[in-house]
């Protein structure tokens, strides 16, 4: 029965059951930790290999360059090709980073703010106030590396297909609106594709910033969990036919696919970005750590093996996945206050459940021991205008915690949820 | 005969002999390379073990924490204790960045600029002026750091001791000036060790700024080639006693123990500093690569171990050293316009060729086919005012390829010399 449905009475009755639920969970004294997409250790162990694949001196040398030695700031050849074979890019188009994408989104945004990008009149810093679009639910470590560099922080609402372009298209309007992040593919936390219709459109937008950055953060391009790989539209191609060659900077790392912290990372953009980017760059390093690149290339080979090892990773991560689906169905499915994705790829399930008690919930699970994403941490300045959503991270905990910690979320979501409605 | 002391034939009939000796250079179509302080492969492979000493997935997790997930922003334990143990300072006062102490320095002045240090009263980018103090000569890339950011860098000189702390001590009474370069042992590139009465000036500096920085890049902490190692103040402790704890920001790398750029990174602070910048650092990394970081603790185990490692580099450094030293000797000395430094330890050799003739000098090796660290790159925005200066970089070619490189430097810095008397 929806709870929406309910008289007092059933509700008060509801409330003194979940109650007892809720101290049965609580006298188990669980300690679970659900809140960020961290890869399972039986995960990496799979992948472990990487860790021999190098350890003959004379294989640091590939095409000329000791790996082992100063130099290729934008990476070593064979890497940056690796990297166009899996965004589907040229490699001349890639530059490889330290061990995190994150990182590189940081650095791009940190020099637009104290110089400016290609096509920036001045530097950020030097503007009045400067806007970033934020589709959410989203990363909260996006939004947090513009916030930190004082931009105003304005939400746009995800549809199925993504952003809402519609209004993506008319905020670009305002000059000082200067890029929008993106997870185009499995985004963070929905799990949606980007439609092909709104790759076109964010290729096609017409900012008013002649310095607007779309910030494509491709962080699960190839991490399908369940069915085949989705192959995914070039957004740096589509931008250069529609005229904007340089409008976007998309990343992606081996984070989720090799060590978490202790992979790759890329940059791709435009060959006039690159270039741009390469002299930015090299102030702050020589050259990055290329014998973990030529470790990655000798070991990921290229798109095709790459996506045979993510077979590995989906054999641990869809029973996760599944287990949560199965009990949101089972137990809140019926209640009709909640609705959830079902990805088949990337690290995350999005709940929206009733408005206004999604911390309430958390805090409840806090109590019983489950640590989740903070409710509101998937809205710019962590503040979910609906206390609605919550970010699922399935990835860490063994299926059996997942499924302890599971059932003790659904209690303290129906919990929240009938003590919400008993006020009204 | 000194050039200064040969009458105007004398100079003439020396002039045309070099020539002579020029183009018998010329015709050997020589393309050697010593303008950076990049290791020499021999030298590499003799550290490549490191390859192999982390094979074993269970060997990842070390205290509990699994180095191939995220996690331990500032390091795993075990590292942090490695460069304690190096610099002679605490665990909680290090820091762990990426392959490049570089890039820790950069974004210490680089956060400085956008978010301010601990005791900033604002972000540098919103002070009027920022000076910049710069012993020269010294490293192209930290003033470049600072350039990059708009400070105005003062060159200060180099005594046999370190910078003239008499000059530092009354730059530092204005309150626009706001930090320091340097490289206390064998300073890049005159190889001077600093006094420890130069340290203990340092520590107990007034400065009028109260976020002065003491930018400490102890890149040849442990890089002796000749003799044993030697020990040298530990300037947090000191910079403690004398009041200022969060004064100096100390650097250092492996890039020249085990790979150049492929190695692990730190920086040593006062621990309200390490508090400080890991608030900063989270918001661009969730870690750095721990699995590199316990790779280099498991080959390098500790001071006394890296110290014997250091010794494997010395014997292909110091004879590289020798032949440059004996050439210069033999060659040069005897006519009198040139001096220069005989290190222990660091990188390279600091050669002060007689005024005005550096450029010249350099232009010449070019045409020769011997490219040298571009002269006045050891001085603030590239320009040595006495066109003097010229850094010698021994390590990367091997003794006979240094030999011939070498015996053209010395014919070119005298045909420049020359040629400049017969000028005047």
């Amino acid at each position: 029965m929806f709870y929406s449905a309910m008289t007092e009475q059933q509700l008060k009755e509801t409330y003194a059951n979940l109650q007892d639920d809720f101290e049965a969970c609580k006298a188990k004294n669980l300690k679970l930790d659900m809140s960020r997409g961290k890869p399972a250790k039986n995960q990496i162990d799979l992948v472990s290999d990487i860790l021999s694949v190098l350890t003959n001196p004379e294989d640091c040398i590939v095409d000329g360059v000791d790996t082992r030695n100063y130099g290729e700031l934008a990476g070593i050849r064979c890497a940056r090709e690796y990297w166009a074979d899996i965004l589907d890019c040229k490699a001349s188009q890639v530059f490889l980073g330290g061990s995190a994408s994150l990182n590189l989104m940081f650095d791009v945004i940190s020099r637009a703010y104290s110089h400016g990008l290609l096509h920036s009149e001045r530097p950020w810093c030097k503007e009045e106030v400067v806007k970033f679009l934020c589709p959410s639910p989203g990363y909260d470590r996006h939004f947090r590396i513009t916030e930190f560099f004082g931009a105003e922080l304005i939400t746009v609402p995800m549809t199925d297909e993504g952003p809402d372009m519609d209004l993506v298209e008319e905020l670009v309007k305002d000059p000082a609106v200067k890029g929008i992040w993106c997870v185009p593919k499995y985004s963070n936390p929905d799990g949606i594709i980007y439609s092909q219709k709104t790759v076109e459109r964010f290729a096609a937008l017409k900012p008013a910033a002649t310095d607007f950055a779309i910030m494509w953060d491709n962080a699960y391009c190839i991490h399908e969990f369940e069915g085949e790989y989705v192959p995914f539209p070039d957004i740096i191609s589509l931008c250069e036919k529609a005229g904007n060659p340089d409008m976007v900077y998309e990343f992606a790392s081996t984070s989720k696919i090799t060590f978490a912290g202790g992979g790759i990372s890329a940059m791709a953009a435009s060959e006039a970005n690159i270039q741009y980017f390469s002299k930015l760059f090299f102030v702050n390093t020589i050259s990055f750590d290329k014998v973990n690149q030529l470790r990655h290339v000798m070991y990921l080979k290229d798109k095709a093996h790459t996506i045979e090892i993510m077979k590995r990773h989906a054999t641990v991560m869809a029973p996760k996945f599944r287990t949560v689906l199965d009990l949101l169905e089972r137990e809140v499915a019926h209640c009709g206050f909640a609705r959830w994705n079902s990805p088949k790829g990337g690290y995350f399930i999005s709940l929206f459940t009733m408005k206004g008690t999604a911390k309430r919930a958390l805090e409840l699970c806090k109590e019983a021991g489950v640590v989740m994403t903070g409710a509101g941490a998937t809205y710019p300045y962590g503040v979910d205008p609906d206390d609605s959503n919550i970010r699922i991270a399935p990835s860490l905990p063994p299926v059996a915690d997942l499924q302890k910690a599971m059932e003790v979320f659904c209690i303290c979501l129906k919990l929240a949820a009938v003590e919400k409605l008993l006020k009204q």
